[in-house]
């Protein structure tokens, strides 16, 4: 284990008591609260976009980046009640900035919370922000190897969305080989294949953020 | 700025002295010394492949992954000279890590080492590893708003590579725009495009390499 590994976990648990305001601040307000996960160029942005397009939920989005408020603007631009983090160097969002962030943020009207994660695959997985789950995005370029690569995120996720199926002609991308190394450390995790270029796949995930939305009313 | 990265500032200059002795090390031996980065799936391991296949000098390569020695054997197949480092949850590869695996490695005969460095924009870009440059891998799928949002990678990077160029015609990737971005941070920065599954562009980055070894045997 790396240096900064040791480090990060003594962060880690000094992060814990946000992420439990967090989550009883949210809870109290019956916010569904994911924390959406994903390599850089992934989708996640024009997931959101397009999940906002239906108007199934009234829902609220951070944006986490490096630099540059390009996402939280494209959001903003569809009417999406938005907020951007710029972590300048930082490689993932931590709990005590969104527990900042929620306070300053409108969301009486609000059914769920998205955060954006900073694109990348490691940090981000390992560190609670007082979500309800984590979702964790891939696309059909990336390849089918990642499940077992970045085995954090993706037996952690409680939803997996592979992106850009409209690519699986003109990509390698073996989804026999994905969705058995998936099962082998996520067994039950739904995968919800998408095109959000031509929103084929959508209302499948759709519908579940539907469900889990009055599964939070209810407990 | 977050705890975490005050934290990994001290770990970088803590391995810094490693940095120094990897590059000793290998300028004495005139190897060149690659540093690799890009997203998870963008083609990094395909590019060390068809680098190999040209067969334009004697390379050696350090995979680095969290899990997994698919990229490493992926290699091994081709006769190449390869050592895999898993992180087991490190988001990026140090220094001492380097020093200790080239004292193992056969690197007699080489001509250039690459490490192919955790997939991820952002930590592996912050460490020194001793290498003469970092380079920058990048696919059309990504999007062309990387640089702006990943800056310090692009731009410290010795050499740019966009990949997946034959997926151009089916992705969204405003070239204009990344050229225009890229300049504003890196200038005078090489860009390689390449189609990585008919070769395409492939002929420039290795004659790019075999000048950069040249230029370590003079100086």
């Amino acid at each position: 284990m790396s240096e900064v590994v040791v480090l990060k976990q003594s962060v880690m648990a000094a992060d814990e008591k946000y992420a439990h305001l967090v989550k009883n601040d949210l809870k109290k307000r019956g916010i569904l609260f994911v924390n959406i996960i994903g390599s850089p160029g992934c989708g996640k942005t024009t997931l959101l976009e397009e999940t906002a397009k239906r108007g199934k939920f009234r829902m609220a989005v951070i944006e986490g980046d490096i630099e540059t408020s390009r996402d939280a603007e494209r959001l903003a631009a569809l009417g999406i009640n938005s907020y951007q983090i710029n972590t300048h160097g930082g490689c993932h969002l931590e709990a005590h900035t969104i527990e900042r962030v929620i306070k300053e943020m409108p969301l009486d009207d609000i059914d769920v919370l998205f955060v954006e994660n900073v694109g990348n695959l490691v940090c981000p997985a390992e560190f609670d922000l007082g979500e309800d789950f984590k979702t964790a995005v891939i696309s059909t370029p990336e390849g089918a190897d990642k499940p077992l690569k970045y085995p954090m995120l993706f037996a952690t996720s409680h939803a997996i969305i592979l992106t850009k199926t409209d690519l699986l002609p003109y990509v390698r991308f073996d989804m026999q080989m994905f969705s058995k190394d998936l099962s082998s450390i996520n067994p039950v995790v739904p995968v919800f294949e998408v095109d959000l270029i031509n929103g084929n796949g959508l209302d499948s995930w759709i519908e579940f953020i539907v469900q889990k939305i009055k599964e939070k009313r209810v407990n």
